[in-house]
């Protein structure tokens, strides 16, 4: 890409993507807890204040970085719209293109393994697959506790990484994308619907006898 | 129990006892990384060279020292038996069980958490949760790629888990019990039952084209 400048950088649009560029090299290399905002900045060739100017925080700056196979924007549109395939088919497409992709994987598996033992990690973990991703679906989808189903389908994203990446299950590991998809549609259809779901009487109202 | 002693027990039944015991109370408070068999030798009042007599290895300490709602042996035949509910209602029963117990969870969360970094905890979940768990009842349903089968039902397992008792996702880690059992236990059947595997042609047949 551009050739490497020395010293700081003016303001502008290539710093936000020199920023970017280099948020993604360290988070897939030292995982979320080894990268700080400052080594960002350094290998950016901009000041740190630049990195938190553009980004708000790291874990900002994290989101961006994610290199998902579609826009993040457009994700929940995508998924929600009309087209061949369940809800859940489209998920679980994305979501086994997510762990396929070497780059992604690589964000993501630090990811999990920093929320082993680091809360801002696995509030991360929370922001990314609930609040952004599955609890949007979930309220596409309508009915009750969406918070509930979003929170299941993130417990089967969660599971298939540490699985099939983390403690390295065979075959599951091994298993082509194909399979895969076929394997867990269904059940992101599953939760994301909430056939299962267990009402509760609304605050104030009494419970029948 | 029985009251503390000094020094070196003499081998007997009680013996086995006080090393489970204490193997217990080290691997719920200290994980699986920081229990060695020394100290769990110590802690019994034994010679740590018992310990190994006893059990061979850390690993099977600790499956030893799981205190699973029913006994390890017959888990499989209960679940296997007919009985009121599906095999994936009666496994969901099982695992939902495993994580609300205190003590239980505890040892399955710190195992979990060190099979982020520790290749033998990611070693010994493969060995409780398939070899010894979910291999034999994918088996027991029948069809085609048991361990694959059985490895997508496991994946679900930890990521409830994870989702649940590390990275504390809400409402589900408040869930009820029987909400949680209502909701995967279509999952584990679903992934048991494995309507969804492609079949691979057996080597050295070519593939049809």
């Amino acid at each position: 890409m551009s050739s490497r400048r020395r010293g700081p950088r003016p303001a502008g649009t290539d710093t936000r993507e020199a920023i970017v560029h280099a948020a993604r090299k360290q988070f897939s290399e030292k995982g979320y807890q080894g990268t700080t905002l400052r080594a960002v900045g350094a290998a950016a060739g901009v000041d740190p204040r630049l990195v938190l100017h553009y980004f708000g925080s790291k874990q900002q700056l994290f989101m961006q970085s994610l290199e998902l196979p579609i826009a993040p924007a457009t994700v929940i549109e995508q998924l929600a719209a009309q087209g061949p395939g369940t809800i859940g088919e489209r998920a679980a497409e994305l979501i086994v293109s997510v762990l396929e992709d070497k780059t992604s994987r690589r964000v993501m598996i630090s990811l999990i393994r920093a929320a082993a033992s680091e809360p801002e990690a696995a509030e991360l973990i929370r922001e990314m697959l609930t609040t952004s991703f599955l609890l949007p679906l979930a309220e596409h989808v309508g009915g009750a506790n969406p918070r509930l189903r979003a929170g299941l389908a993130a417990s089967q994203v969660v599971g298939l990484g540490m699985a099939r990446h983390v403690v390295g299950l065979q075959p599951l590991a091994a298993a082509s994308h194909e399979q895969l998809v076929r394997a867990v549609a269904p059940v992101f259809d599953h939760y994301l619907g909430g056939d299962y779901i267990i009402e509760q009487p609304a605050a104030g109202q009494p419970k029948a006898r």
